[in-house]
């Protein structure tokens, strides 16, 4: 059986330490934190624990001498299935390779390993006054390799952007098993244009489907001193790009814009906690406007926008200062969780869908997405970053009713139709993974296949995660399978 | 002769009007503005000016049928030889197509044409308060194009980022003639991850040698209602590092903080300037620290950068908002030109070297720079980006000394050397072009390999704009050829 010959090349290469091949073992990489391990469960054949340049090449040599996949991982925290392997193969777990092996506060520089974490290296940075920006909201799991795998963008992107601006430099494994600096062999700076940029488009966000990505090279900056905020609540989810529009006039700046579309049974959860707010009725809308920056600035921000918002119908809440901020981010927590209640029997699945429309169709396409999803017969709580017109949808199922599971594949199907409809993408941050990989010819027509050539051309045998990004037939296997 | 078959073909598919054929005509396509053109004469053996996605599309047929390279230009802005033509054949000249097709604020976004201008660009996005942050000093003449093409920065790149950060979708033709849009095929999104980021990477920066851009889709911001700034003058370079420093740990944001090495010859130019202002003496550096954003968020920024530079030596001047911001701009600039009369016959000639280190080597990289120029025989003024490492070298020559020319020649090739055993890049702005080509295998190692394999994939037969960021052999033409 090809499996236990791939299991015994990988022993004699590792010993028994680094590899792993028990069935309960292999099952703990059946998932990430997306919804589509829930409709289909795959595992490796075996997994390796990857601690060097060393371990990687050594696994790419034996995936090409058997011809199997490698699947690089690295804290499962994604949400497109770009960590799981749906034809077999070697899981080449990264996240117990941790090193942070420079950090040069004053050249404003860390270099790490694929396996720290970005709550590792913001303690790291932290006795200097530094982080890295990009936030994924799963800072204790997600790997810095992975965050720039998937070009991870989060919640203040608004502000700071994704991982691409951060990255200066990556060490990278090709299929080959050739080892190369992207970025400068040896450079440490944090600007250039030398050469092609082969660091931002061809690996950064590649999902690792074009090499292995083993050191990276960040560039960090200063943790700004102060933050400010308002939760406005309001019955006219219409006020969301009316009040946007009124801020940007205004030059409002913001760190992060966040709406939910509240459902009625998330009404008390917020109200519990604004208990001398008198809530409108209905509560449809709820968004968060967070200002980051020096002190002075902040409270210019914040009283601009108290004045545009207090012109609009609603409430609203206040955090003057850093240390009242989570009280409005739990708030919007709250009225996003507070779906679950809506609909007994069914469960709040992870993640959520990560459709962007132009930010003046933002509305159109929630509307769109409720339609859909009331015609799938389920409940859902729309939420996202609001400028960018990136709505999250997630979805509250009962992931037992076979029916239903068939009408929510169709459901995601029809809204990420609509997104392409609305002049849209299918993902704003959570990637393409598994998961949109049958949409790229739709999305980006002639340009799809452009992307083939260029994966052809480092991975001519698709040896290094097949069907991520790019379509594969898939074998697969059932959810039978499924053991734990 | 094949040029004159060149030019029948290019007649006939375009008739008289969009051909230049003229050699005087073609002259004009022999310099950019860098010091590389005073060196060597080059010019294409016809012009098309292209006008539609079908002009380019004929012209790059033509190119193929008789093997001959086809070189895109934009503005002529450039400063590493990236829009001439070392061995004849096509000059794309891009310039005249300028239609700005879309313009919809409410999606903060602006599709338009290669020939636009920045400074035209800007034009039409201020009766709605935006613009296009990347600013590289030839507004009036860089065209958009062209700043996708080399991923312009520019001095306030501190604070907005390279052109990468702004362009949302290209559409480009390839080398085969194929027309794809990168970014999503219709999509008007503001952030996407869909797919392999093909615009980053793969065409923005490439110079042209992947793809002739055809159409950017850019995503514009709010014109910052404020802007204030310092000017520190001192007689201690070492005072640059130390006073950066000393704000970065007290949160201070720049929106550009740029540096002169003052000659003693540019002494008298910013003394006129600053009447009432005792000047260190010697006067050695000069330094402009610039803030933008909300009024209150500047005050705090001005307010705290002039406390920690009143703690250092030397003296400053202050402006407190956007209307006196050029006082201090020109004061810089005078601290910089200043330097033409510290050479009786001598030249500045135009542009600089344009290396990067590692911010913490910013002297040590200025003082081995200043002793290569001194073996050299010539005089040089050092400016550039001091938050980044980034260090224009102008220098000041006699153009018509073939021996100092020689010299002048190596000393480029030291400065390069210089910068990448400081674990430097040999451009951070300016780009590769013809000039840093030869030097990809020293600073990017392996690497260059692989910038290679992309470049043959896309253009096999290396039609397109060959001898930029990867070398070829130049038969070229020698400089005594010059015409005009």
């Amino acid at each position: 059986m090809a499996s236990e010959l791939l299991q015994k090349r990988l022993y004699e290469e590792f010993g028994r330490e680094q590899v792993l091949t028990a069935k309960e073992e292999l099952a703990c990489y059946s998932y990430d934190s997306g919804i589509y391990t829930l409709f289909h469960y795959f595992t490796p054949d075996a997994a390796v624990l990857a601690k060097s340049v060393d371990d990687v090449v050594k696994t790419l040599a034996v995936a090409r001498e058997l011809k199997v996949p490698v699947i690089p991982r690295g804290g499962g925290t994604g949400q497109a299935g770009g960590a799981i392997a749906p034809t077999g193969g070697i899981l080449l777990d990264l996240s117990a390779w941790k090193a942070i092996e420079q950090l040069t506060p004053e050249d404003y520089q860390a270099f790490v390993r694929p396996g720290v974490t970005l709550d590792e290296l913001n303690k790291a940075l932290a006795p200097y006054g530094l982080y890295l920006p990009p936030d994924p909201s799963s800072g204790s799991a997600c790997t810095i390799g992975g965050m720039v795998a998937n070009n991870t963008a989060g919640q203040r992107s608004l502000k700071y952007g994704a991982m691409d601006r951060f990255v200066m430099a990556l060490e990278v494994v090709l299929p080959t098993g050739e080892v190369v600096t992207v970025g400068g062999k040896q450079a440490r700076v944090i600007k250039s244009v030398s050469g092609l940029d082969l660091k931002t488009g061809l690996f950064i966000g590649s999902e690792g489907i074009l090499g292995v990505i083993t050191g990276i090279r960040v560039k960090v900056a200063p943790v700004p001193p102060a933050r400010a905020g308002i939760l406005f609540l309001s019955s006219d989810r219409k006020a969301i790009p009316a009040l946007i529009r009124k801020l940007y006039e205004a030059k409002v700046v913001f760190s992060a814009c966040e709406f939910v579309l509240v459902q009625p049974s998330a009404e008390i959860a917020v109200a519990r906690n604004l208990p001398d707010t008198p809530l409108p009725s209905p509560l449809e809308m709820v968004l968060l406007m967070e200002f980051e920056g020096n002190p002075s600035g902040v409270a210019w921000e914040l009283d601009t926008a108290r004045k545009i918002v207090a012109g609009f119908k609603g409430t609203y809440s206040i955090a003057e200062n850093k240390e009242d901020m989570p009280r409005l981010w739990l708030l919007l927590d709250e009225a996003e969780g507070g779906v679950m209640s809506s609909r007994p029997g069914a469960k709040r699945v992870p993640g959520g869908e990560d459709i962007v429309v132009p930010p003046s169709l933002l509305i159109e396409a929630l509307e769109g997405i409720q339609q859909l999803v009331g015609i799938a017969g389920v409940s859902c709580v729309n939420f996202g970053h609001a400028v960018f017109g990136n709505i999250h949808t997630g979805l509250l199922l009962k992931a037992d009713d076979t029916e239903e599971m068939k009408r929510v594949e169709t459901l995601i199907a029809d809204i990420h139709t609509l997104a392409i409809a609305l002049e849209g993408s299918t993902t704003g941050e959570h990637g393409t993974g598994l998961v949109r990989s049958p949409l790229m010819t739709q999305e980006h027509g002639p340009a799809a296949e452009i992307m083939k050539r260029v994966k052809n051309l480092f991975d001519p045998d698709n040896i290094l995660n097949p069907g991520k990004i790019l379509p594969i037939d898939r074998p697969g296997r059932s959810a039978e399978e499924k053991t734990c």
